[in-house]
């Protein structure tokens, strides 16, 4: 369907956005601005870095556990669970 | 108490260290690292990101919502609970 | 302003229906209900229990910590800070 | 393994437990309980929800994703990942 490098091409921009929403916190704290904003700006960066993590595990589902043999697949479901528990209470 | 300048090298503090995980994100799309351990990691980080926020919200309280006039400091704590929606649900 | 007795009736009727919503899930249950939807309906029932919460803190700090004395504002803003990162994390 | 019938009778002792808790939050409102503790209540339930979800979730993949024909499981795993982005943001 599609090449997995363009896949983590995706990602690798996803992050370097995040990366620089991380730059502009640092420049807000630096420049003093209003603390309900920064606050905003913070919800904004947490919801890009939770959806990273959800496309992450979509495709951990689609390609890795799906091709697993019944054990490894039984195990790496455990795995994708815990993976999901600690994002849900994150 | 303490100085603000202080608490604000604090924050600096926290976002590089947030800035440097975010870096070690590409870092393990790039290497292709297993997808379970950059979960962890995505996790790692918006734990670290929600604690910045929490203490934002709590010093925001603390200094400028109880320094406030009446008026003002109604209209400030409506701000802030809307932040908390924000930091909640995401 | 309004009188705390309406607001303790409004959180009583948010309450009944969010265990009116948690005997439905039971029902689903139940009722071998496609797991999807019921997934759905949990959703909602946490987002209906946040809402909750953050309404409780808004009033807590706008009734209860604003009119306490510094130092019992400062225990109070402590202990409402450790309540939102409980919830920010669950 | 374990009959599905054992897994229905956990999931309905779960969902008592937290209909339970809610019915006991009506009572710490109704007998004006301190907000806080109320919070903390709320907290807790809203963990006890999410783990329903987390284990509801977990054997979708298990049972349902794994045993469907490919074109189906495509779909329950976009499925079962906007169910996840609705947990992570609730």
């Amino acid at each position: 369907m599609r090449g997995y490098s363009t896949t983590r091409e995706d990602y690798l921009k996803r992050l370097r956005r995040i990366e620089g929403q991380v730059r502009g916190l640092q420049r807000m704290i630096d420049e003093d601005k209003y603390c309900i904003d920064i606050l905003t700006q913070v919800s904004a960066v947490t919801k890009a870095l939770q959806s990273v993590a959800v496309r992450l595990l979509d495709e951990h589902v689609r390609h890795c556990v799906r091709d697993a043999d019944d054990d490894t697949a039984d195990e790496m479901i455990s795995e994708a669970t815990r993976a999901i528990e600690r994002l849900v209470t994150s």
